[in-house]
């Protein structure tokens, strides 16, 4: 904590690998790829899934849990399937390890080479099939709404903690249906509770709508997405709900019998977020002292610094403070004292400031001979005193102000950043300095490929509200099939 | 739900597995010594995990995640150390696949072979006190109590469902102290927090006490667990809290600076149990009609079975039980209402039954007329039937009569077949028809290794309570060293 991080504008990169060692959210795994989620970032993660999860049993889901091991084969089957298969995995060829016969250490025992290799799960959908497929005969069994949360594996060699790593901890729903329109339904209503939970809970404002058939899921007929823009102004896909059709049940061969006798393929969902959501957490609304938490997901919401020199006078600050625990204990706000001795206030403040807790009380001997609280706003710094019994009352709208502000300069942000063009030239400017741009397209695949190849910027995603009156395609100038945002991309 | 599942008495290893298909607990996944948990056995599992959870976090200790995958050269590092090292795990050799030449399947592309085998995580000592290496410096930096809620891997062939499967879920605390005596606090806080979840939550009857030096953790040097009795009158581990000294420091040189400037080795606990417990609770309690889930943990604790032939009676009914669904949702009760049509009560009947619903409560037009309320109780199969306000008002304290009497059915049961024995010869006659026995041993790992290859029976633990006054080895009849369980087991 002794040095500070880097600046946001100098390397924003570094900037953000900084906030996440410093406030000891994530640290380096010793195999390369690998992510150790740390306690204080894990809490993150525990209070949004806490979150997800309650809204997931709201609307009628529930929890199971299939295997990490998935045989080679499944993938060959979603391979021809799907075009857009990715080839990078973790294979699991042996299963036992002996010693060398100099022994120099631990080989692969060549007698426990696997007849067929084993695929860690890079998503679960062909292994959920294949038990779908038993499970269900009727429209009696339907629908299935069954979400995971668990930990899948995608080859990675470039590291950034939070937004790409080799493992990492995601949910993934998969429903079955028993007709289309309850497919998409359910596809919409996920995207919903997405939406509802990251600008709520996270304070990230999102864009949402559907991917272009280039950027959507290989085996989806539709994606639908949010969409939120990071401190560079660069987009973030922040969650992804696929109307799967019937490609999956065709491919795993899962049929029913419908009420009317005759037999089906079942349609499908699938949707996920995960922990690259904490990484948006961190460069939405981090500055250049650390972390700034919206109090919803704060682990810690309000800091109480005790600035004293005698264990008496501790004790003292302490019966001083009794209103103050006693309100916080009854309105369920997560708070913590730092007693720590030996440690100076100063430290402490910065600590706290870097870990990003959204409110820090100050009470110093003196306060108490003046019956005044100090507390200092994390989102903006500002420092308001006043009585101890009023400012204590005040702190759960002060705690609901700074999630409103978090929210609310995010999206100002967003707005501000978010561009429309007249030109393709224009365009290009803007995507160079940074933006989102909302324009015109013509529909057509060439003109996306060709923007892309050009400038880095992809169809994030075609919004839910379209106005395409006499709009015009950005690139060709034709009349503009769809409204778009395009953007660089993490 | 057709047929019925094999009576315990007939065969209690096919009773086992039928109860879970048949009350869709778990299911073989296409690995094989793969498990899929199904949504109702899940959320045993989930169930369970917020109790111990809570009893975690209330003791100061933090959530964290861990990689799943660990260098070759860490177990080897592991393997120098310690004994007993387990070698049958997953190993990851390659990390992409690309089309066979002759385009008819996929194999791993001989390009991306890893310099270094990596390891499914078997358990996580190696992989955190590598990072415990690069945390801890000084006596500040101490404790760390973290734990982590996983999924590790340990080969196996010979599958039984949520006993033994290559991939389990499973919590694992890793904690780091200063002193040894803190430690020492520390892996006993745990055994007690293991013994009161497993006791009044999922209603199994535990002992308690040290493990052998034959039968404990390779790298402890004292491992604690709680050991309950089965229905075929085996003993099941279920749960283990180990003192691992500075053993792991010392592999992993990790050194902190203390109060007196001196460097030490930093002292470390390890502990867990797994899914392992649901297989325990179904083996504890299950009886030829199914499961009998305990009301603390059971995910349904109050099934309403209405019995109408019309929307209006069910409406109807709906209606009269307006009181007692008022109740339940003040009292926290989980209930649910089987309107399911086309499906005739007696069906359902068996079916809750199978789920080991806790009380199942039956309503027809019938008991409107005379304002009655019958119900069942799932452990005794008593029927009880009283007026619907009167009876109603009892339904907490029927729950809370259910959760005891299953404990002291499972208490009674095992005091019943514990058996205190005077000679070797009776020892092996009882061992053989299923007990546990109660005798003294000399403390010689020869006499306990003779006894095991005579028997099959192991020491399951040495009681915290001992009483060796004038007891004699139940082999070598020297004076007994400790007083202990033998038992055959899981």
């Amino acid at each position: 904590m002794s040095k500070g991080v880097t600046p946001k504008t100098e390397n924003y990169s570094k900037w953000y690998t900084d906030v996440i060692t410093k406030a000891k959210l994530a640290d380096y795994g010793p195999v390369k790829g690998t992510m150790v989620i740390r306690p204080y970032g894990y809490q993150l993660w525990e209070n949004l899934k806490d979150s997800l999860d309650y809204e997931f049993k709201q609307t009628g889901h529930t929890n199971a849990y299939f295997p990490l091991f998935i045989p080679k084969s499944f993938l060959a089957k979603e391979a021809e399937h799907v075009e857009g298969f990715a080839k990078e995995c973790a294979i699991v060829t042996h299963s036992r390890l002996k010693n060398n016969k100099d022994k120099t250490g631990l080989i692969p025992d060549p007698d426990s080479k696997l007849e067929e290799e084993i695929i860690v799960r890079p998503t679960s959908e062909t292994v959920i099939w294949s038990m779908y497929k038993k499970w269900i005969n009727s429209y009696r069994d339907l629908p299935i709404l069954i979400n995971q949360w668990a930990n899948v594996v995608r080859w990675e060699m470039r590291t950034r903690l939070f937004l790409r790593t080799s493992e990492f901890l995601w949910q993934e729903g998969h429903t079955a249906h028993s007709n289309a329109e309850e497919a998409e339904e359910e596809t919409l209503k996920i995207l919903d509770i997405y939406r509802d939970v990251v600008e709520n809970v996270l304070a990230i404002p999102v864009l949402y709508g559907k991917k272009t058939e280039a950027e959507k899921f290989a085996g989806a007929e539709t994606t639908y997405c949010i969409e939120a823009m990071m401190g560079d102004k660069r987009a973030l896909q922040a969650g992804t709900s696929h109307n799967l059709g019937q490609n999956f049940a065709k491919a795993f061969d899962v049929k029913f019998q419908d009420v009317d006798n005759t037999e089906k393929f079942v349609y499908a969902t699938s949707w996920g977020v995960s922990t690259r959501l904490i990484g948006a957490l961190i460069m939405v609304h981090g500055d250049d002292k650390g972390l700034r938490l919206p109090p919803n997901i704060a682990p810690i919401q309000i800091i109480i610094v005790p600035i004293y020199k005698t264990e008496d006078e501790l004790e003292k600050i302490k019966e001083f403070l009794t209103p103050t625990f006693n309100f916080c204990n009854d309105n369920q706000i997560r708070y913590q004292v730092d007693e720590r001795s030996k440690i100076s206030p100063g430290y402490k403040f910065n600590e706290w400031e870097m870990k990003g807790v959204p409110i820090r009380v100050e009470v110093g001997i003196r306060d108490l001979e003046n019956g005044n609280l100090t507390i200092v706003r994390r989102d903006s710094s500002e420092k308001i005193i006043d009585k101890v019994e009023k400012l204590t009352e005040k702190l759960d709208e002060i705690l609901q102000s700074i999630q409103d502000s978090l929210f609310n300069q995010a999206l100002e942000f967003q707005q501000q950043n978010t561009k429309k063009v007249s030109s393709y030239s224009e365009f290009k400017s803007q995507i160079t300095s940074g933006a989102f741009i909302d324009c015109g397209w013509d529909g057509s695949s060439e003109t996306e490929s060709k923007i892309k190849s050009d400038t880095n910027a992809t169809i994030r995603c075609i919004p839910m509200d379209q106005n395409i009156n006499n709009l015009k395609c950005i690139y060709t100038e034709k009349p503009a099939k769809y409204q778009v945002i395009f953007a660089k991309a993490y």
